[in-house]
């Protein structure tokens, strides 16, 4: 964007760093074969994202730090077709059963892990996910996965709502097209989430889990 | 954006258009004072998106259709301060008596009219709006405001998974930039709502609304 | 109840009632094997109630009017337990595949019938039930099932917030206690609901469809 | 409840313990003039709760522990009526001005303490409540209030929901009649909640904040 574009943003005072609080979780955003895949609802640097994520969620695992997946699940007998269906049909193909909509084979959860099944762009919506959040604790969530502009987006601004700072490690969320993502992660900055690589997110956070780590 | 980035959404079925139901309503985000003021929140084309409105919502009074509003309130003493106002610290001047935070003049809301109190970027997030839609039975969400890359799209976004069918009349959504403003609706289009200048939207509307006073 | 306790409520103002309006859909709520066995968590005069409720599911489908299930349904491997199962661990029984969860076999579901899969007691709370009511622009949900002073009672209280007149027909309502079952229907009929018996109930709906068939 | 009636709740796992977590916070639900007033909504052990109250709010702010309160409150115009004022229509006296909406003297609210504006029975619904527990990092919310069996009840199931354990002093809510009032509590001590007299929830709270001051 034309730097006189965003330099309103800054004298308006949007912007600001929300910081990383004491207890953060990890959310992998559709992440699952269709959105890795360029011939259904994958392309752009969204398989690149999936990679570098890999040595994110080892960091959380190893952390023993909550970890949740989404995945869209619509029911075999279209009963459950909504207008985001009516918008995108080809989202209901992913089924229960249907291992296009599995969780790539890098990033497979573990038993433990929350597996959130939604209907919707946002983690959040009509779903359990802020409930677990807010029963572990959390303050802070990190949103990776699939797409920029759309699902990881949703989730972002639905977390902010829900009260949990939202963290968006930039390299580890991908989108079809490029455009859509940059203005994403645009939007997101300004307004809704703190932006890290993940090597940055890494560095900041393991201080804060090696102090929690001594003093128990 | 570049044609080569736009093919891929074409291609994996993005795009289709939701249609306009039986029931439209209209709501009118966050055209208070400070959004069409460039010094607080406003700029861009943000204030012609206003003046465009003022038609759309005369169209919508003569034909006696649902009509809400929406506009940030926080509490004075700061105890309903959020991560958003975290993210953006100006907008808590928007208190329930700050003229600052009233709808803009040219859109004063009418007795009967909803106004909806908000404390997050949707309408529809922790507030009433949605219920009130349902009693009166909308199927069809005509969302007009500012800014496009923000409240207006998370208006959409949950208006789509709360099962009323977004419309976005463009030249009555505004930004206080135009990339985002541009991003904003080409995500919507491709995912979320439909898109209509304000014309063709009250051209597509009139012969619906004739109909239904004709068989009444 | 005592007269004398009853009457502060007439006094006060409450109990009016909100009477049927045009489009009504049913709910079925939890009628499962689990909830019909006294060994799991059945008993009292749930049984009786599924059994009334065959003739209303017969009507509903009749007239091609919205039916809805809810289940229960927990991970296998305890991911996400809640505080409900805390407080009633018993309900971690309840998995997709466990036949106990399954709707009892008088009121199997056909496909195109909507299922509710819920973590907690009222159909709506983190569940696309009140978006599917949106879309079908249903104004009036019956609410059928067990327990009368639980999960019922919860999609009662919900419904009525989300804009969806609720009505309990009060013999197609169980609970393993009459005491808490007599509770919930006098708590409901003041605040919350609509009160008939079954027959009542589709005697007061059969003129409405009938006109509403001949206008078509 | 006859003794034959409340076994078979014990025999099917029913009323489990949710313990106190490490942050509780205090609502007080709907503790306002108008409930504190035979004439208008109030009545039976209401005042005699809101009484009690006073030492718990007490004790709360003593320890600097968050306090939350909540109160109807209705348009002057009508506009956001809905179906809970279609049942109980005198609620619409409740207004933001109207004194007898204003929480009463004894437990009057301080700059900086959390005021929920709600127009349906439970704290939660459609309003900031849940996110400002996340934010706070609650895990234990403490529900007093009026009336039992309805507002305090409707509370305690979405606090129990959105992932927080709800403890009820059984003398620090009321109702306007003692049966529902014994009911609401039944149900809650088997299926939603821990029941505490407010001496023993004061003597369990006291070890607990007094480790935690310790420690800091």
């Amino acid at each position: 964007m034309a730097t006189a574009e965003t330099a309103i943003f800054k004298q308006q005072g949007f912007g600001k760093s929300l910081g990383i609080g004491e207890a953060p979780a990890l959310v992998i955003v559709d992440f699952v074969v269709a959105f890795d895949d360029p011939k259904l609802f994958g392309g752009g640097n969204i398989h690149a994202a999936v990679e570098k994520t890999v040595g994110l969620l080892a960091f959380f695992r190893e952390h023993r730090l909550p970890v949740a997946y989404t995945r869209y699940v619509f029911a075999e007998d279209g009963s459950d077709g909504n207008l985001l269906t009516a918008k995108v049909p080809n989202l209901k193909i992913l089924t229960e059963d249907n291992p296009v909509g599995f969780v790539v084979r890098e990033l497979t959860p573990r038993p433990g892990e929350l597996m959130v099944r939604k209907r919707n762009a946002s983690a959040f919506f009509q779903t359990d996910f802020s409930s677990w959040l807010a029963r572990l604790r959390v303050d802070t969530l990190v949103v990776t996965g699939a797409v920029t502009s759309g699902c990881v987006r949703a989730t972002v601004v639905d977390a902010l709502g829900y009260g949990y700072r939202p963290i968006v490690p930039t390299d580890c969320v991908g989108d079809r097209a490029i455009a859509p993502h940059d203005a994403g992660l645009f939007d997101m900055q300004q307004k809704y989430a703190d932006l890290y690589t993940r090597d940055e997110l890494i560095a900041a956070l393991k201080p804060r889990l090696g102090k929690k780590v001594a003093a128990e």
